[in-house]
């Protein structure tokens, strides 16, 4: 169903921007797992929204209230259940949506999908904001992931034409802005800066490299780990691409260049190049895993723009009122952390069931 | 599971590439739909293989057995199951593949998930050959869909660095080689030739678009359009990019001329442009839907390329033997038809359990 | 997935007996429905621990708060997401359990699944309580199901050797004891009475039955309305037997008397009989559909049992401490309808998926 | 979806009584696994149509075919493929169920699901033969349990009114007519032959016995193991009820006489008395596992019977035509066995998922 991810562990998620509160329920996280509550509410904060800058986050940063699930800070075997309030329950700016759908939103195909009934306020379930309870989960997985000595580290690798370089190796999660090159980092934020000056937004691409996974993790066909992880990063608002190791670059190749030829190294059996990104046949190859996502610039820009009165179907204007990030791709690194985290767990855990061949 | 796709339709693939026979079963299908079984022939022939060039494809189509689900060329509501036998089953030119694996191909993450049982034979489950069965299952969707107005439509839209060009807006289902543009399909046609020439292959990227669907179709986050499609699109060997509408080129684009202004035309709502590719929160537009997938090149070329003996544990070099496409990506245009076809069907039966709104 | 149910609406329960909350989500509503809180709350309170007897149910009954899903009281399509808050969740009387577990309770099966990692308090996830946010997603199914004309109804068939008698045709959500014939009913409370009085405790049968489905509801085989009511049922603690229509009597009925003949009666088909409770081929026939589930003695019982020390391995005794009900099975019968309304409103939705046929 | 179970098993099972043939895909059964043929024939045979009486089954059983999921007799990790062929297909008798239904069948329902498209011939997808498919994947579940000391056996428990005793404590695979107690047997078919004589047929019980299965296996709420069992068994044609343990009779018991103390026994954990049927809470506790499912008579008997005619809306009788078990029972035991192995193997994968906690 359409709220809920996983086949090893079945993540759901609920709640719109403006209902009482948004929230999640993880089932699957086998029990006698302790969390780091604290670690976690350092996760949540990478994506909780932010001042003017970058270097102020926001100290209110949503605070999980977990109900289910746990002893202590211990898994019981029973489903994580966690919930966020929402503050802001303010429903009156969003009225006029119902009318005239803001572009590159789903004002509009919520209004024809429910009938009219959608909740619009705040985005409702479409918001952005459902992307907190994602990382309640996701930080979750990522610490799991850890103890197993599997790391889930993303950056921002472009913001516009300005694009990041270097190797990601670690995680960044110290880093305000998350990027490896902070001279590009810094050009990144002038950009970014700008354009909210000029009342617009900007895209981006972040990548996510996932460090310590043994081969054979992920399964054919359907459920290897492109349809894994493609499952749950097309539920981040914004995401509009997706490509694995070379990607897009694979289909200007040649077989002879593309190929990653094998090579034992200290005993180990590696790969001279990792074009595949780590996975051949949907199945890791013991190198690192390596996809970029592609988010399309924030829909809601302070300008005048073209839309449509949907009830007398009349050409309108409208000009979304409000704050908003110029860019989300800083915000959304977590965001993509968290999401490949539950889709490399889900995986991890799936392999456990295949370990009775005959000896 | 690894081998099924959907939730309102279920496929599961079955066989190897060596194994007595591939096949598929798919439910959901509405009883009472006829199949027409010459189209159905006609589409799988534009899979099959072809000989040395594309003017000439090979007579011996694989040719679908029923065994269930339809009462003459009827859908009866059971199940439909159909095999294709492999009458190619021989298995000594592939021994060599469980101690030595091909670059970029799937044997050695397959040796390590199933310990050695794998099947190696022609890719064993791997095998691009298991896309005939999601034909025969995307072959049926295709004509349920057209019955309804939607048109799914694919073709080569670049093979290595030359592309096509041209507005895709009606299927190419007559051309030996896909493309708008018959021009730059000549130069597709005599890179392919050179790259043959040189014991190599190449890549490419396929660009499907689906018209008449209407708008509402699809679920919010897990389960929106590009989700689903992601979900199948990936389960297509060689695949290892996706993006809808603008996708990557998004990245690099301000929301000012990103964001898809609404207008009114002949009492209809449409937008201007069309980077969301028909796709807002998950959920169609009314506007064509459109995506492009990036294909690796045929992993599987006639060189000396490095590998390692998986047993002993020591460098190694082998030269992949038989013959091989150079470039998948021209067969690949009506599996990716196929595919995009199962998900759109999928979720247009999806739609209908939504209607029982209060009037 | 464990906590979660359903094919077309999406069931999770989340929580344990002392946790902060319960609660459950519920995908899969139709956007525009309005809910009748009223009714809802009216429907719960059924469920709730009464007093002493059965005519002063507690004033406290427990109250969802929803979470999301909302506006209004009006469906909006996303996820129905509700919450009950748990105010008993002392866990001191509990600790005892980890070590000598319950007779008939699952404190020694939830020891070895989750490796002494368990919420023991209050039974945790195993607990009777959990069935309270099933009466919500329950009471909404049952609302809508109303609204189309089938009405969910059930009652206590028998406690220990008392049976009801008379034909159940009309909800009995009015009655503090739900029987059709109120001197039986009487008779059943005094059994009660006595097994209380004895410290003990007595199982007992709950019919189910639903009118007003029109015939083609379900599916063949592992979707049959057997199996999808069978999935539900049986995860109502203390469910151990399940039957539809003769049921069990069937295994000594003659096919010449089982046989259910069709007639024609004012236009319609129906049957003779109704031995088939309304399922044939595990579709709906149009006929009442009728099942009956029966309940083991609630496990709780103030008398000296026959234990073991888990740690230690030696025979211990106990004595199970605080107030239980010394009958499930009246409580029970509002679960009963919760869970049967889930079920088959979730039948109905598919079924709207086959209706494209050829005409 | 209908013709699929399975969570950490995928069955699905494809095909109708007349069509070409009837199929399995079996997925998730790790790789490594050598399945002894001869045995699974010998399997399928007890279930397969005998002669007129039990002493001398039909030789020429179902025999599958592989058509995928092996190598040699060995498990290669791909979904498992087999086949059986319908020799039998003519349609002729047929054609007249589509317009006067036989009380009892599936006939009327289909033709309301399906709006008359349905494969009527030999009932279809709905006939018993498509319980041939699942015994080639339960006899495959059932080989690999008993490699982990699981054994899965059931027996005739009753035919009308007789009875077998006696306990049952190892597989009679090798009886005829599987019941411990031969005299009583005896008794039962004496039954059979008499209600066959006056063109009638009767109803039974089969009680499943599943011992070695070690304490934690199943989930709670809805996977619990009555859940699963039940989800699987619901799909065997003529089941009409299902009970654990004492079942109904728990309904009449006290709780100080149906709780099972816990008591240690060479060093183990278990109960005095098995009531439960070895589940506490949806998961194994280490006693064998036991159930009982009531079979409804055959619904083909040779007389008249009153009937409708569907088109006309008039009523109308019919009989039955060719020949038809008078007692489903016997034949229903393997298929009870392949049910019961698939979902405990299911189960005991699931199991392996749950073992990371900390030490």
């Amino acid at each position: 169903m359409s709220s809920s991810y996983g086949e090893n562990l079945k993540l759901t998620i609920f709640g719109q921007s403006h209902s009482p509160a948004i929230g999640m329920t993880l089932e699957g996280i086998p029990a006698g797992n302790s969390i780091d509550m604290e670690a976690l509410q350092k996760f949540m904060t990478r994506r909780a929204p932010g001042g003017a800058s970058w270097s102020t986050p926001r100290k209110e940063a949503d605070l999980p209230e977990f109900l289910g699930g746990l002893v202590g800070d211990t898994t019981c075997g029973a489903p994580i259940a966690a919930i966020i309030r929402n503050t802001n329950t303010r429903s009156a700016d969003y009225d006029e949506l119902k009318r005239v759908p803001r572009p590159g939103h789903a004002d509009l195909t919520a209004e024809i999908k429910y009938f009219g009934f959608q909740d619009a306020n705040g985005g409702g379930h479409f918001s952005g904001r459902l992307t907190a309870p994602m990382c309640i989960a996701g930080g979750i997985c990522r610490q799991l992931l850890a103890k197993e000595g599997i790391s889930v580290m993303a950056r921002v690798l472009s913001v516009g034409d300005v694009s990041d370089n270097g190797e990601l190796t670690e995680p960044l999660d110290d880093k305000l802005f998350p990027v490896v090159n902070e001279e590009q980092g810094l050009k990144m934020k002038e950009l970014i800066d700008r354009v909210r000056s000029e009342s617009d937004s900007v895209g981006g691409v972040v990548e996510c490299v996932v460090t310590g996974l043994p081969a054979g993790i992920g399964d054919p066909m359907f459920d290897g780990m492109e349809n894994r992880i493609a499952g749950i990063m097309f539920g981040i608002p914004a995401v509009k691409g997706l490509e694995f190791g070379a990607g897009f670059a694979y289909a200007q190749m040649r077989g002879s260049e593309s190929n990653d030829p094998f090579r034992i190294r200290d005993g180990r059996i590696v790969t001279e190049t990792n074009n595949a990104g780590g996975i051949l046949g949907g199945i890791t190859n013991g190198m690192p895993l390596i996809f970029r996502a592609a988010f399309k610039p924030t829909p809601s820009i302070a300008r005048e723009q073209n839309s449509v009165d949907m009830k007398s179907k009349k050409d309108e204007s409208l000009i979304v009122k409000g704050r908003h990030d110029p860019c989300i791709v800083v915000r959304a690194v977590p965001v993509v952390e968290a999401a490949a985290s539950i889709a490399c767990y889900d995986a991890v855990l799936g392999r456990r069931k295949e370990t009775n061949y005959e000896k």
